[in-house]
Formats: structure tokens, sequence, C-alpha cells
């Protein structure tokens, strides 16, 4: 069975048993982006905040990208964020990733070499990293400058968060 | 004191009790697309998944954006998962936002009208929303065939998952 049909058994028992709690309407605090690494799911216990106090968005890197900015702007202005953090990780699968490589096999594989207009965002330094992404949404013009932008990275290893 | 001095805090703690089994070496099985609203963050019980099979990803709206594919790809053919669900849910913040005057209103406050290229991406129909983003995803180049790529909405009323 697929892990998608176990989803949908498994969320037949939620629902029998279901906790208002989790889902009355939400007024969070904070918005934390960060990556979609599973080892970074679980940020209730890693930085014990609320579940329902935090938006989190998350993608390949925790990278600032426009539909990062597009979702951080409807965070604060249509749900009320008012700080945020940017976490990225160690051992992070960009962290030295070869792009020109990468898109070199993906297009001989599939034939297209032109898949994505905004690349992969491999980089090398991932304290670098984290401190361009929070440049890029303090910079914003859309992101209000009274809205703290911090940066962090968590280190899988030790579970440490060290702020950049 | 801010929430982000709050989880630093939080994280002094949970280091020092710090659990390895959270953090191993991830080998996830699947990739969620869903939104950043935090009545969707406790995907482990929501659809009875463990935490390190799924790769998260999550915009507002748990739209298909270049964003999405470019992490898809990499959680694909860096981290090797084999299933794919967006997930949309309902009282999205997204629906029914009218994007036109959010951006008049933006640009009258900030001065910048051209904030964003790709625009808000709000939509009125949450079902037919996953109906394209399941599409857009499916149809790229870049997403290999073999994928599933399944669409879902969350009732955040009933905590229930329907197929779309």
């Amino acid at each position: 069975m697929s892990l998608i049909d176990q989803a949908f058994q498994a969320n037949s028992n939620f629902t029998r048993d279901f906790d208002r709690s989790l889902t009355k309407v939400p007024t969070p605090r904070i918005a934390i982006v960060t990556c979609m690494d599973c080892r970074l799911s679980r940020l209730d216990q890693m930085l014990g905040l609320e579940t329902l106090d935090v938006q989190v968005i998350r993608n390949a890197g925790a990278m600032a990208t426009e539909d990062v900015i597009r979702t951080l702007v409807i965070s604060i202005r249509v749900i009320g964020t008012e700080e945020i953090l940017i976490m990225g990780h160690t051992r992070c699968g960009l962290n030295g990733l070869h792009e020109d490589e990468f898109v070199a096999k993906l297009a001989d594989e599939t034939g297209t070499t032109d898949g994505l207009t905004i690349g992969f965002m491999a980089f090398t330094d991932v304290e670098n990293n984290v401190r361009e992404q929070v440049q890029t949404v303090r910079s914003h013009p859309w992101i209000p400058k009274r809205i703290p932008v911090r940066g962090a990275v968590f280190d899988v290893d030790t579970g440490q968060l060290r702020a950049v």
C-alpha cells in the first residue's frame, strides 16, 4: 500500500477522535522559513513553540524565493505574523550540490534543459546562505521594517540552534 | 521577550536531552506540499505518518510554484522521495482573497507596485485549485512519470482528509 493510501486510512481514525483545539482559528505570531528536510519537522519540540503560534514555510534549503516572499507577505498582512525566523540546517542536500552536473543529468534524461527559470539554488556555506536569505527578506519593499527578521542554523547532529 | 528569543532558550533544553532518532540521516518516502497554515503542522497526527518518512513543503495555499517544483525535483532525485501529495485545506486565507485590492493597498502603503512577479495566487475553489496544482506537478518535464502525484483537501473543521 502506498503511503498516501495509508495516510487516508490513518486519517479516518484521526477524524473519529478529532480535537478541535488543533484546528481552531489560528492566531500565529511567528513565521519560520525552513527546509523541507524531515529532520526539521518537529519545530514544537526543537524550539518549544506552540503549534498554533507558528506559520511554517518550507522549501529546499530555506531559501527566500519569490514564493517565500509572497507567503510571508500573506502571513504578515492577512494572518498577523509579527516575527520571522529563517532557519537553515547542517547537512542540507543543497549544500555542495553540483548544480551544473545535476541540471545536465536532468536534461540528458528528460530532454528538457530549461525546466526551471530559478535554478536549484545550491550553496556552499550554510551560515552565509542564511545571512543572504535574511537580507533578501529584510530588504524586500513589501516586508514591513517593524518585523524582526532573524537567521539561525539548526545542527542536526546536536539539536542545537545557532544564531547567525 | 520575542518568540524567537523564547525559541533559542527552549532549544537549550532540547539540546540537553537531544534524541538522535529525530535527526538521523533521513530516508523519506513521500513529499507533502501543503499550506503554511499552523492548523496543518501536525501531519504525523493528521495522517499517521512517521516524521522521518515525510519531506514537507509549505507555502501560502499549497501552490505548485517554480520553487515547489525545484524542491520536489531535489526531493525525488537527491533524497529519494517516491510519492507526492498536494494537500490544500478549507478556510485558507488565499481562498477568496481580493488580490487586486490587496496589491493596491500594499502599493499604496509602500510605494512599490511590483514587489512580486508571481502575484499572490488567490483562488476561489479549493478543490479545483488542488486539481490544478496536481496537474502542474504531474505535467512538469522534470517530475518522473513513475511518481504518483495525488491531491487532497484537509477540512479544518472536521479533521477529515478528502481525496480530490
